[in-house]
């Protein structure tokens, strides 16, 4: 879909010399991280941490709100206090959890070439998610719609660097109990990546795996043999799992589908103020919440996971890519090597319009992921205001980024060829110009990344094209990705069989959401 | 005269709680970069690109325009050509020159708290240089004036996370005989940091030399026991080396000043389209320029450098933060470790505005440096237009970077007192909320980076106040920073002084460029 001009450029440049081009290799699909993993904690620490969240869950507990997690948890050994709902975890329950989850986690997206491994080592990335406002520059800030969750659902689609799709925004124009209907046929119809699932409730779970299997067209063994789905499973911190997370670790442990783990903890609100202290109550919580999942079903596939910021202390609100941010990245990458599982973290920006600060922000929070090692890298792109709105021209802008991180994932060469001592070097004369080195007419047509927003022109240039920065460019590209209105493959039956389910259900009344 | 408010915080919550507050350490002036070194090549590469620029020495030469600099490679035993002014360099010239360069070299500011030293793990930063305009959202885009640099000069004194101050724009209402007069003069009034002479002929360079000698107070001896000031040596790429440029790295090692050497390579028009074969060739013309001044004066302080990013292939305009830019600096900071030199590297943006493409691409040209273990990080703040122009706002949205980069130079710990299982973990219930535990009373006022332009204000309040974006909230950072108008300490009489010498120089005539 993406990206169709190296090819174009290939033709012409064989046409005019003759000579076998050279095309640089990418595949933003299936990407490797090639970054350093960094660490901000010695190996001491992060094991006093560990420790230290084994010892919050022995002695000080979760507190679970769904019977039925509490009663699993009591069956492997775990106290419980039914009078307090809090249940007090043995690290020989953690360590159990730990070694029955899978190391790495095949995922089966809508079209092999959109399969993708999740491991220590990989790399993929999401647009921001659950956003309640939805923002462009032509229609403005307002809450998140159906055509909103639609358009940005196909503008995720659009770019090779999503790996994952994610709701980006709340269709706050569906009713309730029918919205995960609208949500599911959306993300299965418009695009053909590895789509999500709220974990709202049982049925809502249900209705959503009955939508992905029938569309896939799965048998059970199929369908329970690698994931073909994802939730994403916050724990209401500190040290609560709420009914709809713990049943949805349960659900998804059982249809073995995958569960992604993250505690979202703000440092000096809902965590303590320091990243030690974070990142070991968020280790916490998401062990006690691996745990219930592999409980639940030993093996299923289950991502561990982090979120944590700081918050500005004048006001409580969130501040993201600030230093605490990347430094928190870094202690959950070393704890999630620690315990040898993939792992998601998280960028975004708490701009509240789509400016210098946004893009630095998010920036900056991306780079501590990646240097963290994170597996899953959701929030890369569209954030503003701490995750309230996405914004269509930042997911541009911020995909921009994406796909230059995704050209460095393809590495780089310095063979004969590319040092090119005969064929660059030794043809210019000094402070002569290399337009014309063989070498450069081998390669001028693919050896760059061509930018999606970014401008080059001159200022003379510029101005007189209007002066138009990067947010204003961004309006065109989403504007023109939504005009081509590109859709994936697919087979008609199968997408009437799911509008008549989608009927169906509705006429019975839907499923409200459960909390 | 940067962030006061720690201290100011620290009373304060001392007198709340009685406890001890606990400050992070910070300290820009003195940075170790803290971040992986990132390889893109194999050692095996490396290897044969530091060989291909032997041979390119060796065989191809390089033409030097300056008859004393051919003289000089000449006697040392290079084969010179003077019918055509090419150089041939052996290895054995060049293998003298690195075991003679030192390795770590310790720069003399005008306070000793400015004081830094350049070896491979050290990290520092100047803003944007050379560009010959200005801008600011107040008046505009304009030829850069004596005005402009003063202004610019004070903010980069104000901010510490800049060790060195360039000259950040040309002063083109100054007459080029007198210029150097008002440069050096601006920046040993305005900022005790560590100033910049431009090689432009040795009248001008001896100007430069006997007013910062003079205005220090020192002693021969003194002078030349450690660089006070510094240059930079663009070679003319490909292969040539021209009369000022020459004549600077004779001058700067005689006088046992700094000349930091950067070969401006940009791939695909005066360099090699591919990051081997540009770097291969900017590591050739390093490699001469730095056996130049060593010939001159063996051990004298020399940095190794690149700046090496592709050009657009439609228009030939300079791209920079682009995945090329982010590799070259990769390559060329393992052959700086194959050498063992310190070195310079740069960021930059080809933006026309303070945009979002303006903070990304300085933010990922910059994280190429980071992860290449660039000793100097030139145009970390400031560049639009590939450096023809530089913005005060953008000059304070990239500070903010650069502090928060410095803050990652702190490190963090994860102690017992900072994963605060007693002081925090145990003190809060489930659902509960560490704004009053007491591991974030002890710390709450100085734990996290308190940024400079960035705001965290929701999106009412901010709509409220003007929703106005980062770039506008930098022009009032820049103004109140310039209202302010601090002055570094210094002596009277030595400011005295060194204004008769510009007089006096000037009523002798100046000096003109060289060329």
């Amino acid at each position: 879909m993406e990206r169709p001009a190296p090819e174009r450029a290939t033709r012409k440049g064989r046409a005019m010399r003759g000579q076998t081009p050279i095309q640089r290799q990418t595949n933003y699909r299936q990407l490797r991280n090639p970054f350093p993993t960094m660490d901000v904690f010695s190996a001491d620490e992060i094991e006093n941490m560990h420790d230290t969240a084994m010892r919050t869950l022995e002695e000080l507990g979760v507190k679970v709100l769904l019977p039925e997690a509490r009663k699993i948890f009591a069956e492997a050994g775990a106290r419980v206090d039914e009078m307090t709902d809090m249940v007090y975890i043995g690290r020989d329950i953690i360590s159990a959890a730990l070694a029955s989850a899978p190391k790495s986690i095949e995922c089966r997206a809508g079209a092999r070439h959109r399969d993708f491994v999740l491991e220590l080592g990989s790399l993929t990335f999401q647009p921001g998610a659950g956003a309640p406002h939805a923002t462009d520059r032509d229609r403005g800030r307002r809450p998140g719609s159906a055509r909103d969750f639609r358009e940005l659902t196909q503008l995720t689609q659009h770019f090779d660097v999503f790996q994952m799709v994610p709701p980006l925004i709340e269709p706050q124009d569906v009713p309730t109990n029918l919205r995960h209907y609208f949500t599911a046929e959306a993300q299965l119809t418009l695009t053909d990546k590895f789509p999500f699932i709220y974990s709202r409730g049982t049925p809502q779970v249900e209705d959503g795996f009955a939508m992905m299997r029938g569309f896939r067209g799965l048998t059970d063994d199929e369908w329970r043999a690698h994931p073909h789905c994802y939730t994403i499973i916050n724990t209401n911190s500190p040290r609560t799992l709420d009914i709809p997370m713990a049943q949805g670790l349960i659900d998804f442990a059982r249809a073995r589908q995958l569960a992604i783990v993250t505690p979202f903890t703000l440092m000096g609100a809902m965590a303590p103020i320091t990243v030690a202290g974070a990142i070991t109550l968020s280790h916490a919580e998401a062990l006690s919440a691996i745990a219930l999942n592999q409980l639940a079903s030993p093996g299923a596939p289950v991502c561990y996971g982090t979120f944590t910021s700081n918050v500005d202390m004048k006001s409580g609100a969130p501040a993201l890519g600030t230093p605490s941010h990347f430094q928190a990245s870094l202690a959950a990458g070393q704890l999630a090597r620690f315990i040898g599982l993939p792992w998601r973290s998280a960028a975004g920006s708490a701009s509240n319009t789509n400016d210098v600060q946004a893009a630095n922000e998010n920036q900056l929070g991306l780079w501590g992921c990646l240097m963290a090692g994170a597996t899953v890298i959701i929030h890369s792109a569209g954030w503003l205001e701490g995750g309230l709105t996405v914004s269509y021209e930042k997911l541009v802008t911020d995909a921009e980024v994406l796909n230059m991180i995704a050209e460095l994932c393809a590495g780089n060469r310095a063979g004969p060829d590319e040092i090119g001592f005969d064929t660059a070097l030794r043809e210019v004369e000094p402070s002569g110009h290399f337009f014309a080195a063989s070498q450069t007419m081998a390669r001028y047509s693919t050896e760059f990344y061509e930018p999606i927003v970014h401008d080059y022109a001159n200022f003379g240039t510029w101005t007189e094209r209007g002066a138009r920065d990067a947010s204003m460019r961004a309006t065109d590209v989403w504007k023109a990705i939504l005009a081509s209105d590109a859709r994936p493959e697919m087979d008609d039956a199968k997408v009437e069989e799911l509008r008549h389910f989608v009927e169906r259900r509705t006429s019975e009344g839907g499923a409200p959401p459960e909390s």
